[in-house]
């Protein structure tokens, strides 16, 4: 947290600005995990697990039939076969459903297939081990094993792996509130940038709260208000004069940082408003997703335990084109793939949604270079794959 | 559809087993796309766009300043720099903000650093080409260009773009309704059954309705009520007495498929009922996660327009061990990934969930194989990687 403002930069420009790494470090530092919440096993899917679930006894508890059938003592079935079934009286084979227990003295389980009903009682038509068609206590999981670790992501068959542990619910860590404020009265793309942040926090797990268009006072007020975990300003970064987001958080609290060598979205800021992060992201909404997914939306995921970079995956392809970007800023390229490799979408990093459509994901070029030539490995996020977990 | 009875199966064993590409293909002629429903935006982030989405006018409808700075005819740049300030009235140099339409005269956005303030006016600290600083009309999209295509799962940043267009609500697919009915008394495995299958219904872009467990008469009432799009029945498929799902099937419409040559879950059904798609999936909860994915899934994404197969990304590596597989069955080995390769999990095909917790994916070995060799390329199929949609 800075104690000194950081100048005006309206009409007068940024004398400098935060480099990326050093702008995510910043918000790193000031965001941690959040706490735990029992939800029902309904509503699990998807969440990130909060504690280690471990088994509270062998699983199965005891010994039981893994298939259909006839459960049998193994030994009463030596030596029998198509041609010399052996006949079994009924206290001797009974017949059993998948995941029934064994009776007393059974050890194996006939499939349906190798047992005959006869008025007798049950001709045997194949020999079995011990064991055979049976699944053995503590085969699955012995009682105390960890089944699912802290900080899964919780999968279908997880949810069902705890019902059949008898929970109805499980702890997760909170979702993250984040109070998205739309700054300055309507302007172009102010509805844009506020359906796409509450899509884009949704999407890392966090529960949105829309709310404004707020003029500064308001503004201010809002940033006040307890109870969000983070806060999201969208719009009113810039250079012009109503540019007064900077002003409303460094009166609310603190602005840490304002201008990021970033390009789109070089005016962001960050900052602490009633100890709570807040990002203020510039209105342009192709710039706005830009630095949500590259910094607003790692707080989201910090908070929420999720890992902190975007949820995208990354794949190697040959760049179609030469890149240009402007030493001393990060830039951010959409590009589509085409058999070529990476084509640029648009001929400026800024080109709004638009582009931003066409493109299936993009490439950062770091502030120290100054682009790559085509035919270079490049490293593209895929907007459409999210990030492998392993 | 079939007009023959199967037989029934309990105490008997399968006369012979559907292979799981003609399951599949009996499933995939029994569904269709669903019709579309309108939305509200904020709803619509990772449904399935119904319609293309065409720009209604020019994106921008006009000449627009691209920065924050001061609009200026850039030939009054002409000659302008550092050591050569040029100096225009506040007439000719107007200060915008970025998406504020140009003013009449201005064809370039001076940067706010290459512009100072002066009594007499603006000083011009820079020469510009015209158009340096503008986003021209279209520029981003011409009028008519389809914006987004049709079957596109909406992302975040598209809810934005449809903002922008002045939409608050867009046509996607409607949602498949799934009734979940568990079949058979309480049982081992029936409450995790239900809660996986709702959650894999809801990853699949489903609405599931979670009903039962049912004895064998409600079970034919439940089949017959209308209004859902899909009905899974789950448990009660196989060879035991108490097994009846495939005969109330029967009975509500008609059973077509019993017994699918894939394992874990042979005793797997299809069917109609009323018109709807049916699919019997065995209860025990791994069996039925193999089944759902790879056959009942199917149906439940085609409805809702999804991409048919299991939505895991496709990895291949090596088999770190032997996987031995019986001709004449499809099978699921579900493994982890070592340094070494894929390991199996488990020892058998059917393992519980317990091992599919443990697993990162699964393996299909197709039923014309015995297995694969250690050392061998295989493809897992990825639990935590949703396919790549490219």
């Amino acid at each position: 947290m800075t104690d000194t403002r950081l100048p005006d930069v309206r009409g007068r420009g940024f004398p400098s600005r935060t480099a990326l790494a050093d702008a995510a470090r910043w918000l790193d530092a000031h965001t941690a995990a959040l706490p735990a919440e029992e939800v029902p096993l309904g509503d699990a899917a998807g969440r990130v697990l909060a504690v280690d679930v471990a088994a509270p006894a062998d699983l199965p508890p005891a010994d039981r039939a893994a298939r259909d059938g006839v459960a049998v003592a193994a030994e009463a079935t030596l030596g029998a076969g198509g041609y010399n079934p052996i006949l079994l009286t009924a206290g001797q084979a009974i017949r059993v459903s998948a995941g029934d227990p064994l009776p007393p003295g059974a050890d194996a389980v006939l499939p349906v297939e190798a047992a005959q009903t006869s008025p007798l009682g049950v001709e045997v038509l194949d020999a079995l081990p011990a064991g055979s068609g049976v699944e053995r206590r503590g085969e699955q999981a012995k009682a105390g094993a960890v089944l699912l670790p802290a900080g899964r992501v919780l999968r279908p068959q997880d949810i069902g792996l705890l019902a059949t542990l008898g929970l109805d619910g499980v702890a997760v860590v909170r979702r993250p509130a984040v109070r998205i404020l739309i700054a300055g009265g309507p302007r172009a793309g102010s509805e844009a940038d506020a359906a796409m942040l509450a899509a884009l926090v949704r999407r890392d797990g966090g529960v949105p709260e829309l709310r404004g268009p707020f003029g500064p006072a308001a503004l201010v007020a809002a940033l006040t208000e307890p109870s969000a975990d983070m806060v999201l300003v969208c719009g009113r970064t810039g250079l012009g004069a109503d540019d007064e987001a900077p002003l409303a958080l460094a009166d609310a609290g603190a602005l840490a940082v304002h201008g990021v060598a970033l390009r789109p979205g070089d005016s962001a800021g960050l900052g602490l408003a009633g100890g709570v992060p807040v990002a203020l992201l510039p209105g342009e909404p192709a710039a706005c997703a830009t630095l949500y997914d590259l910094l607003a939306g790692r707080a989201v995921r910090r908070l929420g335990e999720r890992p902190a970079d975007p949820p995208y995956a990354m794949r190697r392809v040959p760049a179609a084109r030469k890149l240009v970007s402007e030493i001393g800023f990060a830039e951010v390229h959409r590009v589509r793939l085409t058999e070529r490799g990476a084509e640029p979408v648009a001929s400026a990093a800024v080109a709004g949604l638009a582009a931003v459509a066409r493109a299936d994901g993009f490439v950062l070029i770091p502030a120290e270079s100054e682009g790559v030539p085509a035919g270079a490995e490049i490293t593209v996020w895929m907007y459409d794959s999210p990030a492998d977990a392993l």
